[in-house]
């Protein structure tokens, strides 16, 4: 039993070994891309001879395949470790969408294969040192964003109370329920026709004041994603500026210490030395006296 | 008497205490939040069953009655204080609006209610936070808001002069007026389709020199928006900046400082060993001088 | 004689006093602000009675005739130094453009009246202070822009090579000449309805790989706006931060300057006291030897 | 023959003087700029008289030959030298793009060579300083722009997966093959025209949940763009603020390398000095146990 237990460990050793190895991660990252092409190549199925289309999807599913031995190989080494990390729980959730059999009630699901694609930007170091940079940034973003969708909200609610009830069916797409009016102060928040895509529309179906109230909004809007831009470029930069001078000074202090622990034991040296001559001197002073 | 104003006074600390106790925010918050879901069904009053509706609309008016009891338990217990602070200012003005009934003549007071759930970006603290860093920066955008309100003004006036008089609809409702022009430059500002829905009508009704009017007017504008935007990021970095290195120099001018005090101790210690050691010789050579 | 010089220099440095005064900007100010507000009033002189109308432009001209003389007032004080500063020749610009009759030759002259009201942004301290950081930041942007400007030109020969020898009208619109190729780039360059309004059509007159051309196009000009404002921002921060550490970094080094000279005149104290020792040292040693 | 060598490196370095001169690039400036003009002037050419128009294109064919006999020149003084810099490959496939005869099948070949007035953009120093900036920018961007390709290679494939099998020929046109539908990804992260020009189109098309697909990628694509953008800001602060803080603290810490290094060979004084002393009193004493 125990030789069994070490076989195990031994042989499990052996295969993280194996799995952390660069070779398997080259392999790894070779055939994602090799899956990428193939499917942008089936994109053009229906223009490409059959016996192609059908070598190539047997392939896919080949690849895929693969990566759900890779994924299983990962489960058998790190066991209940591999759901530490957010990278595998991706992998896990994008390879287990593509083995499920996408029947037409779930024909969105292979849309979402392709997403496997995008194991490259953690597979592949510079692409997961930018990936992780960008998901760190993001915590920074919340609460800006959390003002921003109750402003949107808020916004909503008004422009469907104050716009939404009318026969116009141009005004009923833009603001005729609650989620088509988030959607339009979306549109109206990135600028695109705004004026006369949005705002002449209400305007023409009797609300001679709309104006004002998406000028008010547009004003808020953008300071509050100015406001959100500002705030993510002073964090980049406090963290890299801050860092470098920081750096400097830190150098700077520790060479100041040392010139001061320096100065401080000759500064001792001259005062034992000072004792030694007025010990001295009391010596002769006393020898003097005493003759 | 006296005992009934020490009453009153027990009673008033203790109704500060309440209202200014986490129970009581937190009260507050899930009521707004509650609020904020009444009026976003109640946008889809008219598909949803008229008793429901009915249910929901009693729901709303009694949390706007416990907004304004809550308002006037602060008015109770801060008296004047009260209006010392903005944000009570908005909690009173909002409150009284939902209070106002919205006759046909007031409709617009109906849409405004919902500004109500606006009351979260101070109640709850991380938004309040937020908020208050936005409403922060207002200040040092205002001298280039005015610059800006000025140009347009300015430029408002010249394009109602060169092209508002005239037959075409289209140009009139761009140009036909001072408000119309301020909004179709503000349009013009925002690049959203200023060529063919703004300048090339101008152009199209006789003006034919209307691009360099235009494009002056984008350029400066966006200079001057791009240099707002400038400010605005130069004052957060400055102060984020700034206060860390700052930070990080007072510290290490705190420890020179102690580093000089203490050598400059020692130095004192020296000094007067050295004075001991003089007058001892000297007291040694008058001895001797004497003897 | 000499009296006569004297009493024109009396009343001249009394004229300087007065056009410098603190009332007599404020009182220009004034007549900025009222003149602003006649010649928005004007805008709707079509809708007004016809007397107000004619007071108004009265007003207005009164109005320019004394900026016409508070020009010569200043032109009788500092002569030849009035050309000295860029605001007075825009003053002076400014209002004799006013004072220029304007018959259906010059109509355009009348529209550049208007200019007169940007004559607050130098008479108002707070607003000078903008326009002139704005105006000192012209400078950094220069290479920039004439790189931009260099693009746009090549692109806008390209552009007429390639797509302006077509018989489309709109395509002609866009791109048959030099300054209308260059008009369409700029358009692109502003993302502004670049795909449908622009590229789509020169496409469907016979250029498949127009888009190619466009694409590039918008990269390198993005690429060249984006480091245009980069370099803004740079400039800017460097201005603001460099002060503000350097300031604190100055004041560190004076007091360590102060504690450096301190700790070497102590310094020189104690080698002067132990020098004093050594020489009552040799002199008892020479007592010593001697007796 | 060792004359025959000498006479060649005496003519060569005569030679290159030459091609090095001052006046030699201000000769080649303005070539370029006169190049550019007439290119500018030659796109009028069906307008212009003909003699007019054919004197022009000799005056384009002599520069072109003496920008290719400048280039012979460069390469004779050079030698290998010449291609390991970028400028020079620039100029050489620049100039040897406008010396091929222009036929039918290369008519794309006409429209590049005004490509050879970019070459100002090395040639006049002020530009060559800017576009040596922009370019080493680029190698920061790289990664970024890696991960934004990848993402519209994934959302395409999907696009085209979702969207592109249809019959309605402006779904077709938007998202029919691949390239199409990286192609108007791109526009939909311009923010141009993206909702009614793009999404609308496909939820017509009887996709009612298309939006949700478009708003997630406008979201991450923006946030990239965002970082991107953040990114290059960061890294051009970081070069320019940390050397100019650094200059200032490595200043500092020279000086206080020098005011340190003072009070070390002042207190090496002091050692010896009362060393001297000590040694003088142990003299003194000894002489004294002696006596």
């Amino acid at each position: 039993m125990k030789q069994g237990t070490l076989d195990l460990e031994t042989s499990n050793s052996a295969l993280e070994r194996f799995v952390e190895s660069h070779g398997f991660r080259h392999a790894i990252t070779g055939l994602i891309i090799l899956n990428a092409i193939i499917l942008g190549v089936l994109t053009y199925s229906q223009q490409l001879p059959s016996p192609f289309v059908s070598t190539l999807q047997v392939l896919d599913i080949t690849i895929t395949l693969i990566f759900a031995v890779e994924i299983l190989l990962k489960l058998t080494v790190y066991r209940f470790r591999f759901f530490s990390e957010g990278w595998n729980w991706f992998d896990f959730i994008v390879v287990t969408i593509s083995l499920v059999p996408a029947t037409q009630a779930f024909s969105v699901l292979r849309a979402l294969r392709v997403l496997r694609v995008l194991r490259l930007l953690h597979v592949v170091p510079t692409l997961k040192r930018i990936t992780e940079a960008l998901l760190k940034s993001l915590p920074g973003m919340g609460a800006i964003l959390a003002v921003l969708a109750l402003l949107t909200y808020v916004g909503a609610v008004m422009a469907t109370n104050m716009f939404g009830d009318t026969d116009n069916p141009e005004v009923i797409q833009l603001f005729g329920d609650l989620p088509s009016s988030a959607y339009s102060l979306f549109q109206v928040m990135t600028m695109d026709g705004w004026r006369f895509e949005v705002v002449q529309k209400v305007v023409d179906d009797g609300n001679p004041y709309a104006p004002f109230f998406f000028l008010i909004f547009i004003f808020i809007a953008s300071f509050a994603v100015l406001n959100l831009f500002i705030a993510l470029i002073v964090d980049a930069l406090a963290a890299s500026e801050r860092a470098a001078t920081d750096e400097h000074l830190d150098e700077i202090e520790e060479e100041l210490e040392e010139e001061f622990t320096a100065a401080d034991l000759e500064r001792d040296e001259i005062i034992t030395l000072l004792k030694e001559v007025k010990a001295e001197l009391a010596d002769l002073k006393a020898a003097r006296s005493k003759s």
